[in-house]
């Protein structure tokens, strides 16, 4: 048995309240190497004639990765605490045990097993059960819809179908937003995510001059309290962008630095290496060199905000705290949220919380997070790794079947089961190419990976426009603007995604916290076949990802499916089919 | 080689700052079966004509368990900010790099690298300087001595050399710590310990009834402000006991609950299960069963404390603030610390690090405790599992070396390196045997195990008595008063401890920070060499821990030996010798 590989971290994702009375238990092993395993546990203070008497329990084989098996249990016990151990049984017919200090051959003594000192209601990663049940949809406002031209831009160009650049306005706004909320109602979103609002010079506005107001170019603080009133009227959600890691460098504290130097009320706001504050500048216009002060990446209009500074985590406070209690919002979304510090997302999370029960709080995080996600920061991240799998396989074709689901499994593994389930999963959004840009115009072949992402653990979120079959490139490309003529809708990408959302609410429960089970098949590398179950409840479906098309058994009627044909003695599935059922 | 064992957590004691510029990365993979790993890092916004260029740079081979080899590095970086992955080199001569999504033959993208996204120092685990410098002496007030018999409780006992019955008083108090106060400076210490002094009913003061008083049978205030003022000036830091995981059932809230039941303003301070609170007496005092309400282990006299209640929070809050700010104690010692949520504790430490810059926070934690010591808990914790195999190896000869020295290095890799500087080592206590009794009155077993512990990183902690050889199996027989006789007094013992001390002193920081090396010769397996390095400096220990003398190439004159004879061509160590040069 590969002992080395055999891990396991209390007070973790391996070991968490899921419910306040439920501890689920996780153990890692190597793949293809344990027979079994076996949870030991028991109250450690309860003897019985002077020595504890554990209890045993065999764990379910949960997710496989190329190099890893998972190991799964859910328990309770009357008084709240628990020490415990694992029995493991190698495929070799070897056995050990595996407590805090290690393997061994017998059971280790109490004060070396494993502690759930006490179930902590206070400290169980909570989410909101509302994301669970949300399809997102996001707007970047610049690009959605004008619906009050006076507040326009100076040089405003018309609505159009190109692709724009970088610096261009065409007066999207939230008045627009508000004129197609029955667009986003029919479609079947709940939930409205929308890129930055916040009074800034370029059009993304990830720059913010003033975080208390709401751009003119896009409104004023009525159309925005009139849109969260819209939205909540029609069961949307609505969710914010908060860019909290930097400030646009027109922002009044950050000219007042360039102003005064190392005088200046805020040199301690930003971190400063050396005054003036100067750079060379670089290859574009988000691009410098030899910049006296921290950045986001290489750009200097966007100094980084010392957040570690209690005026500034005050300040950063009060807005997060405004645009709850003052406009009802529902979520953050907090832009590059990993280069901002713990302690300032900890009193983040406080602020929040104590403003309105049920927040949400999704952090821009692209890799592994666990550290934000233990139930005291975010509720969840930005799940590119996820989808970037999903992409990887359905869309690039750039690897094979069992590593997506070796690569999924991974990710999932990373969280908290409750995680998982409001983690955020995206195709394409402002930051990446567009999904039927990516999948080269092949609308089956973005149909069928829509199907599958709608499928999984975490709460999908559609980037507007997809519904209809836009394109584009990287950024800019990939914030055009809205094709509202009818004649350029691909509306059978809408009954689609109309559909595959209907099946998502419908089926919500189940998507969001059945168990996942993959069905591969090694004489058909590229058909996989998945499962979802919860209790009796349960949804399979198959997809096709080869270059020919497949006979399957014969299967019911699908719920939903494409590219499928229905013989007497088999199912046909074609090239970038599915089936669900 | 075995992928399945490779393993590596970001934003950890795998991967954290150790100084604000100073980044020190782990990798842990199998033992025997990796030749070299590389870190692959860089900035990760900077790009070399268009081109992420990391640089790659090798890293250490660090300690060794039984199963797993730590790699382990120290670096800086310009900007601040890091993605990085690793280059394992496999002894079969196969190498893959490993990032965050997993193992793979190349070099991972950007946003598949692990990241440390920022070296955010507010988020940087910190120490205090002076518990390195540090040999702590704990005292168990009731049992060290009698300053002050005008204080005595009813039925105090004449102070005596035999061992005491559990519910025993003996009038020890802390005119008594005062009094002996040059003791302690003559042997070295610089940390007092104080087990409980808070108004309780019982000897041990562990069912505390009011954590605002001093235990009137102790002194009062102003003895205790006497006590602390002349240790300062001394140069001794205090330590206090905080037990806030429960309350003494004879406290006025615990006594509203039973009067009042249901209806006690209290009510919500406890975990109550069912109201009358009741309980069906166990085996003895300490013990019951069917208890309607939280305890700590199974006594009904601890009901546990609500810590998630904000009144409880704010109540216990203000007792740790009340006794730094206004009798400024340097450290809080907490007991049963894992049974209290991490809300609380964050709480703890905000309030600590607000009252008194450099404070010490020592949690009570038996087993793994990674998730209490990121920086923004404690400080440390009692470093038992540490501690227990080097008694398991010297003491009880239980494990052959090779395993204590592979349990030392695991308990090590659990946590940050500053962390492990601010352990608290000890070899018994008031929850332990004597280590003299342990040891079957060996004493030169004794004094070989300690000299071990006082070389070890994290700072030693001295049981009062010890330095005289007191003797005592377990509570409540650990416990006996101070041998304050000189005829009782184990002079050779206290001139050993004495030197021991001196020698930490004066090598404190190479002992604290130095790297730790352990020289073992499969020839010789009950002879263990261990070498502290620190750039120039460096200290050699060599220990005997068989049964019969052994011989080993002439060396250096020890600045502290035991059972060695210096001959013309070898040294000579006998059993339970040992030599410290």
């Amino acid at each position: 048995m590969d002992l080395a590989a055999i891990y396991h971290r209390p007070d973790s994702e391996f070991a968490f309240l899921y419910q306040p009375d439920r501890l689920r238990v996780r153990l890692q092993t190597a793949s293809n190497d344990v027979e079994a395993v076996y949870l030991v546990y028991g109250d450690p203070y309860i003897l019985v004639d002077g020595s504890w008497q554990p209890k045993t329990i065999r764990m379910q084989q949960g997710l496989i990765t190329d190099l890893a098996c998972f190991w799964t249990i859910e328990l309770t016990i009357d008084r709240r605490r628990l020490a415990y151990a694992f029995q493991v049984i190698g495929v070799d017919g070897t056995s050990t045990f595996y407590g805090d200090q290690g393997p061994g051959p017998i059971l280790p003594k109490i004060d070396a097993c494993f502690r759930m000192p006490y179930f902590q209601e206070i400290d169980r990663a909570k989410v909101p059960e509302w994301v669970k049940q949300t399809v997102w949809y996001q707007v970047f406002p610049e690009r959605f819809a004008n619906g009050d031209p006076t507040n326009d831009p100076d040089g405003t160009l018309p609505w159009t179908n190109e692709a724009p650049q970088a610096q261009d306005f065409y007066g999207g706004d939230l008045q627009g937003v508000i004129d197609h909320l029955d667009h986003l109602v029919a479609l079947g979103i709940n939930g409205l995510y929308l890129n930055p609002i916040f009074m800034a010079p370029s059009n993304h506005k990830y720059d913010t001059r003033d975080y208390r107001m709401v751009d003119p170019h896009f409104g004023n603080d009525e159309t925005l309290r009139q849109l969260i009133t819209a939205c909540h009227q029609r069961g949307i959600k609505v969710m914010l962008d908060a860019v909290f890691n930097h400030l646009g460098d027109q922002s009044p504290q950050w000219q007042d630095v360039i102003q005064n130097g190392a005088a200046s009320r805020y040199a301690d706001w930003f971190h400063i290496r050396d005054f003036p504050v100067r750079y060379q500048p670089g290859r574009n216009f988000e691009d410098a060199t030899d910049i006296t002060y921290d950045v986001f990446a290489t750009t200097p209009h966007m100094p980084k905000l010392n957040t570690a500074n209690p005026e500034v985590q005050a300040y950063l406070l009060s807005i997060a705290r405004y645009w709850i209690e003052a406009f009802d919002i529902d979520a953050w979304r907090l832009d590059v949220a990993n280069e901002v510090d713990h302690h300032f997302w900890k009193k983040f999370r406080q602020v929040c919380d104590a403003a309105k029960p049920d927040f949400y709080i999704l952090g821009e995080i692209w890799h592994s997070a666990q550290s934000w996600l233990s139930g005291d920061e975010f509720s969840a991240v930005m799940n590119y790794a996820y989808t970037d799998a999903i992409l990887d396989y359905f869309i690039h074709k750039k690897i094979p079947l069992h590593q997506m689901v070796s690569k999924l499994n991974r990710q999932l593994m990373l969280y908290r089961d409750q995680i998982n389930q409001v983690q955020f999963n995206i195709l394409d959004s402002h930051d990446t190419p567009r999904l039927l840009t990516m999948a080269n115009d092949n609308r089956r072949l973005m149909r069928q990976t829509m199907a599958f992402m709608y499928l999984q653990p975490g709460v999908p979120c559609l980037y507007y426009g997809d519904e209809y079959g836009m394109t584009g490139v990287d950024d800019p490309a990939n914030r055009k603007c809205m094709v509202w003529d009818p004649v350029d809708q691909d509306q059978a990408m809408y009954q689609f995604v109309k559909q595959l959302i209907g099946l998502r609410h419908g089926k919500q429960k189940l998507l969001s916290e059945g168990q996942l089970e993959w069905l591969i098949e090694p004489t058909h590398p590229d058909v996989l076949k998945m499962t979802r179950r919860l209790g009796e409840q349960q949804l399979t479906a198959v997809f096709n990802a080869g270059q020919t098309a497949v006979s399957v058994a014969s299967m019911r009627t699908p719920i939903l499916s494409e590219g499928v044909q229905q013989q007497t003695a088999a199912t046909i599935i074609e090239p970038d089919g599915f089936m669900i059922y």
